[in-house]
């Protein structure tokens, strides 16, 4: 999170902008947090250029909740929709839907231990698909889209919760984008979902009313409580990201700061990176030691620099840098400086 | 909110115990934060005294969305669920329900305009279903059970949302309670299952997984991210609850406060609330004036005094004073004063 969101967050506690209240307290059906909640959709409109066909919701459950409610909402009577698997993340998107339609796994990863993005022309799109759903970052492995499949007239549904709000987004390419808070857009608990008008109001009817689209869309997300503190938050960090001078500029940031990275560890003989190039993730730098043996002294070695968080994902060892929006350059040259006099002494 | 909870709150925003990150930045996974939610679970077992086979979840999603995910974790295999309708929320919970089971209303408050919870001799319970669901106590028509019903075996659930931790419970009495945070329990985002571990396992196949009680009793409610903030914002006031002396201290301060409002309005001949004495909520007290015409300037009267939440609901008009926990008497006072002069003026 950005010092400042968190500095403005802890003075406004205990009152609001003269409101007498804490954000916690406010009704959401008050006019002080609908203020709140517009502001906050009218800035992320603006950070991503949402065009005015697409409704934007905030919700709960995180992006896993997801994983059914899309099913839920976009199958459009049909019966199969088209997946590609690209990862951990993919993975449980994919076992998910199976609960609702029939998977068909257009590409897959395996094949390259999912080190690669399968390129467009490898994918096998089934002739009816409801939809055509990829993961654009993959956390665990460390893999990113930095292209947008075409689909034709299929809609791509996209799960962009690592990588949201990190580059500037072509959103009428997708049909639905939809992308937990706790990454890049504040805190968990906030659902966002950008979805295009026409694809809404044709929910199955098991689908708890909570996750209808069109029911959230008709209330302004408010058909239930919201996750109201959850809102403000990211209100907060879209605030602070136009301050950054909107995505382009973060994402220019974000480049410099994963380049940093990369290029040690391509000069490196320690470190390794077996991320094909063209598909490296500019928000998860994974990364393995020669020697596994030397992984326990290296987290040491990061842990008395306060860098407590290098160990990568149980699923594939190794080591893992998230370098989210909120992290400045700074701390990612500090880690470069780390990795460096480790290979000096370790090389 | 109790103030020492916003208090503490802000004080920790930045760093949380030295940590040196605030607790919106933990990972859900780390030590931290496990620890936070383990004490608020602790914590929350210890006021209500929650037997040890009952499950406590943290979910997400507010109550609106367990009127889908009781049936869907509930049925069994049985069609056919039995409904206690006495106001606005039970009939959210019923019409959601409708959607994943036949629901018999084995009794309904409308014949007394919702001014009374239907008396248990009058329930007209089905042969076979899977469990029996209330509302224990309606915010807008300010009805509270104040006793529990004996449903046999089949499982009592309960919708605690409005009145949870504002007096002892008896757990063992119900098969599933469930809440949302956001009215005694902090801020929303957060809902609370309490469930016994012999209902769960048996989800519909069109469970989403993140709303499968089994999944997620297996993960401690990290089946996926849970909503982390307000898991913090609810320990910290489950702390203040104790501090206050628990429970049933807690339930002295809300019996006197209650009592000073419905003790005024049973005397006033402005003021008048119908709903039956035995049934009175402790938390949500309605009341109208004799002539509606003088509500605009009650309200008004109302709002210098600083007090802006007492326009009753749109659906049944009149005035509503929502005293929750944190509501401290002087308020009650406040309120009960302007009463008598408003009355002493226009009466």
């Amino acid at each position: 999170m950005p010092e400042e969101v968190l500095r403005q967050a802890a003075e406004e506690m205990l009152d609001w902008h003269g409101s007498g209240m804490s954000v916690m307290e406010m009704s959401h059906r008050g006019k002080e947090f609908i203020g709140i909640a517009d502001e906050a959709e009218a800035d992320l409109r603006e950070l991503l250029a949402v065009p005015a066909n697409y409704k934007v919701l905030f919700l709960q459950g995180g992006a896993l909740a997801q994983n059914a409610v899309v099913p839920m909402n976009l199958l459009h009577g049909k019966s199969v929709a088209d997946y590609v698997n690209t990862g951990e993340w993919s993975k449980k998107s994919i076992k998910e839907a199976q609960k609702y339609c029939s998977v068909n796994v257009a590409a897959s990863g395996a094949d390259s231990k999912f080190t690669a993005i399968p390129a467009r022309d490898t994918w096998k799109l089934s002739k009816d698909a409801a939809y055509v759903h990829i993961c654009t970052n993959e956390t665990i492995g460390g893999l990113e889209y930095h292209w947008t499949p075409d689909t034709g007239e299929v809609p791509l549904v996209a799960d962009m919760s690592s990588h949201i709000l990190s580059r500037p987004l072509e959103v009428a390419r997708y049909g639905l984008i939809y992308a937990g808070a706790q990454k890049n857009m504040g805190m968990a608990g906030l659902t966002v979902v950008i979805v295009r008008d026409d694809l809404i109001g044709q929910a199955l009817s098991i689908t708890p009313s909570v996750f209808d689209y069109q029911q959230q869309s008709e209330a302004d997300s408010m058909f239930n409580t919201p996750s109201t503190y959850s809102v403000y938050i990211a209100g907060l960090v879209f605030k602070w990201l136009k301050r950054q001078g909107g995505l382009a500029a973060i994402e220019a940031r974000n480049i410099a700061k994963a380049k940093l990275l990369y290029d040690l560890i391509d000069q490196s003989t320690l470190y390794s990176n077996a991320v094909n190039q063209a598909d490296r993730s500019r928000m998860n730098v994974v990364f393995t030691l020669k020697d596994a043996a030397l992984d326990e002294a290296f987290l040491k070695a990061a842990k008395e620099l306060g860098m407590s968080q290098l160990k990568g994902h149980r699923a594939v060892g190794g080591m893992r840098a998230s370098i989210y929006n909120a992290m400045p350059i700074e701390g990612v040259r500090a880690l470069v400086e780390l990795m460096r006099e480790f290979e000096a002494k370790h090389a």
